[in-house]
C-alpha cells in the first residue's frame, strides 16, 4: 500500500518536496486490533503547525513518519470484540491506504444519520470547533452582529449558520465571488464581503452598521486587524485560527490589540477543540439535531484519489475549498 | 481661583502648550450643593485618551473646558443635609482650586482608616483596577507565575502584592533600578526586570522558568509582545493599559497575538474599572482589610502645588512616578 510521509519541515508555504509517497506492507491485526481500509482523509490548516518543530497544543510530526489526521475507514478485519467487518469508523489515523489500530483508537459512526464524510466536517472536529468557539466563548445574543472570517470554510460556514439560528446579524468574509454568493444565497448570511476585491475596512463598516459584537477569528492578518476599530463594548473574539500566518517565515506583524480591547472591554480567547473534549457529546448531538432539522447545511470539497492528498492539503492555503476539504481514498462497501 | 483647561488636542506626547491656566470666580453653592476646597488631584495615564477626540469608554474632554479627574477635597460650605463643613470627600472633579458640586457627585471618605490621598490610590480607582483585573479576570492560583508590567506604578504595585497574597510567583517589569529595588525589597516581588537595561525576552525567560500563567498588561508595546511566546496553556491576560501607545501618532504595530493565543488557549480581556462598578464595595473592603493588616503597601509620588499639576501629568509618560502620582493642592484642616 501507499503512505505519505513528511520528509522536510516546510519553510513558508509547504510544497510537494516536503512530502514523500512510500510503499509499506499492509499490517496484520493482533488481538484487540482492527485492520481498516481508508475511505476519507481530512486535510486541515492546523496540520501546517504540526509540520514545524515547535511546541504547540499538539506535538509536531516526526520527520520521515506518516502524517496523521482525522480519517474515516471501514473495518475489513477485526480481532476486536467491539468491531465487526464492514463497520465504518473514525479516528486519528495515518495518511495511508490501510491502517492497523487498537480498538480504542477508533469509534463507530452512524452512516444512517449522515453520510460518512460528514463525520469529518459538520459532525466532526470542524463542526465541534465552530460550536464551542461560538457558543461557549462568544455566546451571541439575538440581534447582535457576528462577523466570521474564513466564512466559506469548514468551520466558518457552520459558525455563521449557528449564529443565524441564535438570531444574530451574520456577516461573512471570504475570498471569491462564488463563496460570497454561497454564503448569502445558500447559507442565509445577512452580508458577505470578498476581501480580495473589496476594501475591507469600508466594507465591514457598511455591513456592520451597529458595530461588531462577536468576531470569530479564523484567518488573522489584515482581516483580523480591520475588525478591531469596530468592536462594540464587551465584544468577544474566539480565536480559532490564523491561516494567513501559518506559512509566515517572519514574525506576524500587525495592529497591536491592547488599546482596542481596553476601549471596548473586549475579550479574545484562543482555543482548540480539544479544550472541550469533555463536552463533545453535547456538541455532536446539537449539530446532528440541526443537521436533521435542515437548519444547517454543509459543503465539502472532495478530492478523489489518495495520490491527490498532498495537493488537496496544499490547496487549503490557496483558499481553493468551499466547506470541508476531504480526500476520498476508496468507496465504503 | 485658578483652573486648568485643555486648549489643544495633543499630537503625540502632550506638552505644556496643550493646557492653559485660567482665572475663575469661586462659585456659591445652591440648595443641595457644596463648596469644596481641592486638597489632592489624581493624575492618571488614562486621561491622555480623553484628550483625543475619539469615542472610547469615557467621552473625550471638551476643548477650552476644565479637565476633570478623581479629586479629594474638603467641604468648606454645605447647603446639603448630607455633608457638613470640613467633611473630606472624593469625586470626579475639575482641576481647579475650588469646586461647587451637587451632593450626589461626591462621597465622604474615612480618614481614620487611611490618609486621604490613599483614596486616590490603593483605596481608590487604581486599587480597584488592580483588584478586579487580577482577581476577576486572571484569578491566579497558588504557584502560578504572574507577570505585571508597569509594576512600580499605582496599579501594578497593587497587582503584584495581591498576587503574592494569593501565593503566586510574581515578576514585575519596570523602568529604573530604583523601581526594581523597590519591587524586590519593599513589595516582596520574586523577581523584577528593568526593561531599559535588560534584554526583555531573555530576562523574562529567566525570571519565569515555568512559563507565564498570568500577564497583567499595563504598558503594551514591545513588553507585551515579549510575553506572548512564554504563555502557558490557559494563560490569562487582563488588559488594563497600554501606556506605551497612548502618545502614538501612528497605528500601534507589533506582534499579532492570534497564533500565540491559539497555541496556549490563552485569554486576553480588556477592561476598565467602571465595568465593575456594581462590585466596588467588595473590592474596597478587601483592599482596606489588606491595608490594615499590613499585607499591602503603597507608595505615592506627591507633587506639591496646583501650579505643578500639568507637569505631574506630563511626568507620567516619562515613567517618573513610583506608585500613584498625586498633586497636593492644599492641606486638609
Amino acid at each position: 500500500m501507499q503512505q505519505i510521509k513528511l520528509i522536510k519541515r516546510p519553510s513558508g508555504t509547504p510544497t510537494n518536496e516536503d512530502f514523500e509517497f512510500a510503499e509499506a506492507p499492509i499490517g496484520e491485526p493482533a488481538e484487540g486490533e482492527v485492520l481498516i481500509r481508508t475511505n476519507y482523509i481530512s486535510v486541515d490548516p492546523y496540520l501546517r503547525g504540526r509540520m514545524n518543530n515547535v511546541k504547540s497544543y499538539v506535538p509536531p510530526f516526526e520527520l520521515d513518519s506518516v502524517i496523521t489526521s482525522a480519517v474515516i475507514g471501514q473495518v475489513i478485519e477485526s480481532k476486536s470484540t467491539h468491531f465487526e467487518k464492514n463497520d465504518v469508523v473514525t479516528g486519528g489515523l495515518g495518511w495511508q491506504e490501510y491502517s492497523v489500530v487498537q480498538e480504542s483508537e477508533v469509534r463507530k459512526i452512524d452512516t444512517n444519520l449522515a453520510p460518512a464524510s460528514a463525520y469529518l466536517s459538520v459532525l466532526g472536529m470542524t463542526g465541534l470547533t465552530a460550536y464551542f468557539g461560538l457558543l461557549d466563548i462568544a455566546d451571541p445574543k439575538e440581534g447582535e452582529t457576528v462577523v466570521v472570517s474564513g466564512a466559506a470554510g469548514a468551520v466558518g460556514s457552520v459558525v455563521g449558520q449557528i449564529a443565524k439560528i441564535k438570531g444574530a446579524h451574520v456577516v461573512g468574509i471570504a475570498g471569491s465571488d462564488e463563496k460570497i454568493e454561497y454564503l448569502k444565497n445558500e447559507l442565509g448570511f445577512d452580508a458577505a464581503i470578498n476581501y480580495k476585491t473589496e476594501e475591507i475596512e469600508t466594507a465591514l463598516a457598511k455591513a456592520c452598521p451597529n458595530g461588531i459584537d462577536v468576531y470569530y477569528e479564523n484567518v488573522g492578518g489584515e482581516i483580523g486587524d480591520a475588525v478591531l476599530p469596530l468592536l462594540n463594548k464587551f465584544a468577544r473574539i474566539p480565536v480559532c485560527g490564523a491561516i494567513s500566518a501559518y506559512n509566515n517565515k517572519e514574525a506576524d506583524i500587525g495592529l497591536r490589540v491592547q488599546s482596542y480591547l481596553i476601549k471596548s472591554s473586549a475579550l479574545m480567547q484562543g482555543f482548540t477543540v480539544g479544550d472541550y473534549a469533555s463536552r463533545f457529546k453535547e456538541g455532536s448531538e446539537a449539530l446532528a439535531g440541526w443537521l436533521q432539522a435542515g437548519e444547517i447545511q454543509y459543503e465539502e470539497t472532495i478530492t478523489e484519489g489518495f495520490e491527490n492528498t498532498i495537493d488537496a492539503f496544499l490547496d487549503l492555503f490557496q483558499g481553493a475549498n468551499v466547506g470541508k476539504a476531504i480526500v476520498k481514498v476508496s468507496d465504503i462497501e
